[in-house]
């Protein structure tokens, strides 16, 4: 069969200033945005995104997501996110990402994702290969190398910290009511302190989604750590009604020396 | 002189899905990110942006931003911002906004915004009229409507009440070591609980900025109202080093029911 689209889409977005972080380098929320509006672009374009499943009561919902970066987009720098399917399976799909500046070709970096399909109405999973007779898997790409570890599974001892946390706020909460996928980035990026960032840069972040967290509830954040480069971070949600602390997120961060 | 430019730079953009609150409009402080963006778009391809500005120690310092939006862009929405340069003074430009549906040409709103310009080194205001021979009068379009109220003197009684206050994080902070103009519109908004939103939407939105706030410091957010649709705020700054509270912004915001 020939496809309408090609199995790589390309988008291209520029590093906005007030992006950027006093390294003036793109900031990780930022960057998770723009890979999120790739997969966004990606899939709606060839009729398995979101605007298709609006209309079918069923979504995507983002499981995982890895980030690995050798470097981070400058100011003004234009760069491209390449993202295609890398395989699927009946309740889950594996979508990879490339980050390049588009002026020199350089590859910034890489990103993987796993996303599972919902009934919005029984919030139960979906068969994704039944939705438009199986259209993802026309899809497919499996032979485009995107060589950075998968997703590890996060493991957390009890030994974590408590070391911050937030109540979720107005700007917090996206259309569904839930706290928004970018959101819990910005605030694991924010239990650091500057002057850890001067000497350190964020090589890789990983961050599983478990449950949703709404309005009003408290985040709290408890980390543990191997050594000065490796983080985990534990996110529970608990509120008035809800005093039980539930895990909304685990994460793992890898940092190197500047 | 023939111009190389037009006088009013026209920028496109799109209502990104993550940057679109629980009612899938637009957030206040990524449309000022957006206008903010046009105003930098607009004035390095002019040749008195920032870009130029950098290389003769000097810098653009905005002073006051006001936008009103009859209606916010819809997610997925295309809009464009128009921007020009409606005054320029020896120490301080105005420099307006209209931002428009790009399919159906709806103005969904205009901003106004005024300007002045530091050297880096000495921090002293700068003539502005003697950068580059005037060039910034060259490109002075006063014709343009913009019809929507100038700045208000933001007058705050002794009665404001305190609501809030945050640190200043990693994510806050911008290439200046500054917290990013942007951020202060977000944690205003995030003052006001998501029920208030459910019934008003902001119609208009202002904020002078008075003096920077730097890493770690807390915000403590003031505040006062006539009514239950304008409300004013002020935002201070304090520290370990200086408890004393020093001003950093005061906004109005007025709403309207939904």
């Amino acid at each position: 069969m020939e496809l309408e689209h090609s199995k790589i889409g390309r988008y291209e977005f520029l590093a906005e200033p007030f992006h950027c972080d006093f390294s003036n380098r793109l900031l990780m929320g930022h960057l998770g945005n723009h890979l999120l509006n790739a997969a966004d672009f990606h899939s709606n374009d060839r009729g398995f995104g979101m605007h298709y499943l609006n209309t079918i009561n069923k979504t995507w919902v983002l499981s995982r997501l890895a980030i690995e970066m050798e470097q981070m987009p400058v100011a003004y720098d234009r760069f491209a996110v390449e993202t295609w399917v890398e395989s699927a399976k009946r309740y889950f799909t594996r979508r990879n990402f490339m980050v390049q500046n588009t002026k020199t070709g350089q590859v910034y970096g890489y990103g993987r994702s796993i996303w599972a399909m919902i009934d919005t109405e029984t919030r139960q999973p979906v068969n994704l290969l039944e939705v438009r007779d199986g259209l993802l898997e026309d899809y497919v790409e499996a032979d485009k190398p995107c060589p950075i570890d998968k997703e590890s599974r996060v493991k957390m001892s009890n030994e974590a910290q408590p070391v911050g946390s937030v109540i979720a706020r107005y700007n917090d909460i996206d259309i569904n009511g839930h706290v928004n996928s970018v959101k819990y980035i910005e605030h694991v990026l924010d239990l650091f302190p500057l002057e850890f960032y001067r000497d350190k840069r964020l090589l890789r972040f990983e961050i599983a989604y478990v449950a949703e967290a709404h309005y009003g509830d408290e985040l709290r954040f408890y980390c543990e750590t191997d050594d000065d480069l490796t983080y985990r971070v534990r996110i529970t949600r608990s509120n008035a009604e809800v005093a039980e602390e539930i895990e909304t997120c685990r994460c793992m961060l890898r940092f190197t020396d500047r």
